[in-house]
């Protein structure tokens, strides 16, 4: 259930894993046609035809296999594997325990493969996540909402995954940090490139108390097509997109379409009509989305959706199925009252740290909730 | 079409009129009973028994029937009659030229007649209104808004519909009137009384360029049931109504639920999430009203409803219905280039002042639009 690292695969997953870390370098994220190449033929056979030449495989003109042959030649998935490794990080992929199967609904544009860098299981926070999407170059208002929202959404065991850039993304991230909240940041580079680059602190912070997560790999720098695909991730990983502030013509108008045709919850928070950041939010309410004003309103919408909701009683998966490092600190809850991260960490035999990462996994999943530093059971 | 003072009236008329004016005194606005007896008797023959005594009619208590005899020994409808035609008003009736006919909606609570002031006809200026309600301790942005409003639905030839109170209502009224359009103020007391104390100016200018409207007969008195109700009229009188700023609690939610009850259009313009000012447009607009941010998707919204809307291209009426004032402005517009109201009023042997009140009609009708000072004919 939470991350793979450290755990002995047979040499049939470790080829795959290769074969996906490899194609992650020499495929653009998004590519559907690449995408239906690894559903029809499986990672290993497609990384073996890019590597070995030959002919072309299906729809790809000859132009555009050569350029991939040509990327193939100096991608080397060990070193990119390592790397991660170094960085403290996996790259998770479809079937790992860790892998957020909600991403399947992308279709051939699924991931081929995700670099995560953080203490979480990636699965389990997303379960209960909210995009907090928006301007760059947002007002104070904006700014202010959107860490209003971040927090408020983290106090309620709610994580919040934005695009740790500057103005709305980065406003929600420290919300939710600000609140000791799980956050995930879904990046348009590798999980190791300090962008924007003013967000150093910031990325590290996540990287430490969330998780940063990329299609690219290690090194990789962003661009312009990387961001709206990007968007695309952010969509599709959460169950719902809140949009806090865009002008009428905005990135973050992308990431609410993507949400719409993934059939997760469209929202958007409405603004002055004097202000032209807000123009774009007005116009998702006006076609499609849910006005929402503040968390309870985000939770009310998005907590009765899909499979899980379905279920509206907590927790959001049996016991039983969790981690057994995740069970060691449910154990360690008493029945009644709080306890902090560092009297759970000596009844469950680990560190701080460890627990507190687990703790945020049992809070998205609905086992426990926050008092102030303290934790305790739900109900 | 127009107004029908010094027309002269059958006898018939003339007592119907008398006999609403009495019970325009004698029933309080919006009184449902009293509307039966006047759909099942007529206005005449229940001011007869009232004022006559004898068996109650069908529904009133001893109590009540009473207290409206008690009203009754002192109402002089001829007083009242008098009165306003002193204010150089009149007093218009179902089945008058300038009634109305969209306040029929409203069934037994239709009022008994209105109390009216100013130089355009009701029925016409009406036909192409908006109500923008809102409120009266309302921000520096809702005031801005409202006056914006109020001023770009006027230039596109829309009668802003308001209740001249202090906050939104005083901002659209005077946005309509600082570009010389028509605003209606449907008032819960007379429309000789200065309520609010504060806009005695404000009132006096929309007599003299717009109409004052009142169910109460001249001399009357504001009272918080007569606010509720005054709403009413403004809801059925207009295509839409718009919530410019109101808190959860607020009167200008109870012409919204008229609104939407009537079939009218139901609009909110939002703001700040911050501010507990808007918390009742955004209610509204999660519930069922459309969000609005500037005057065209107003405009777009209520240009397409109703009868007279189905028929998308302007005039809203034919010409040969216009009256012979409104004709004759008309015809004195060249059918290419604007004239200011001087040089029509040459044209059609009148008065500055009673051409601006047809050419504001005309406008109403889509028959002409204004350009800065000047009228033109439309395309």
């Amino acid at each position: 259930m939470t991350r793979d690292v450290g755990v002995e695969e047979s040499p049939e997953v470790w080829e795959t894993r290769r074969a996906r870390a490899a194609l992650a370098r020499i495929v653009e994220p998004g590519d559907e046609r690449a995408g239906r190449w690894l559903e029809e033929l499986g990672p290993v056979a497609v990384w073996r035809a890019v590597r070995e030449g030959g002919q072309p495989l299906a729809g790809a003109s000859a132009h555009r296999w050569a350029g991939m042959r040509l990327r193939a030649e100096r991608t080397d998935p060990d070193r990119d594997l390592a790397a991660i490794a170094r960085l403290g990080g996996r790259f998770v992929c479809p079937g790992d325990g860790e892998w957020p199967r909600q991403l399947d609904d992308l279709g051939a544009s699924r991931p081929i493969g995700l670099w995560v860098r953080g203490p979480c299981s990636l699965r389990l926070v997303a379960l209960r996540s909210v995009a907090l999407v928006g301007a760059r170059a947002c007002t104070d208002y904006g700014a202010h909402v959107a860490a209003e929202l971040g927090g408020a959404l983290a106090e309620r065991g709610w994580t919040v995954v934005s695009g740790a850039a500057y103005g709305v993304d980065g406003a929600a991230h420290r919300g939710a940090l600000a609140v000791g909240g799980a956050t995930v940041a879904v990046l348009a580079c590798g999980v190791d490139v300090d962008y924007p680059a003013g967000h150093g602190e910031l990325l590290r912070r996540i990287a430490a108390d969330g998780l940063l997560v990329a299609e690219l790999p290690p090194g990789a720098h962003p661009a312009r097509s990387r961001f709206v695909q990007r968007n695309r991730v952010i969509a599709a990983l959460t169950r719902g997109t809140v949009v806090v502030e865009a002008a009428r013509r905005s990135g973050s108008l992308i990431t609410a379409r993507h949400a719409e045709r993934l059939g997760r919850h469209l929202m958007a928070v409405p603004g002055p009509v004097t202000s032209g950041l807000s123009a774009g939010a007005h116009r998702l309410i006006r076609e499609h989305a849910t006005l929402v004003s503040d968390a309870s309103e985000i939770v009310e919408l998005t907590g009765a959706m899909g499979e899980v909701a379905e279920e509206p009683a907590r927790p959001v998966v049996p016991r039983d199925l969790l981690a057994r490092e995740a069970a060691q600190v449910l154990d360690a809850l008493p029945a009644v009252g709080a306890r902090d991260a560092e009297e759970l960490a000596r009844g469950a035999c680990s560190s701080p740290e460890a627990v507190t990462a687990r703790l945020h996994e049992l809070s998205s999943l609905g086992f426990v909730e926050r008092v102030g530093d303290r934790w305790q059971l739900c109900r």
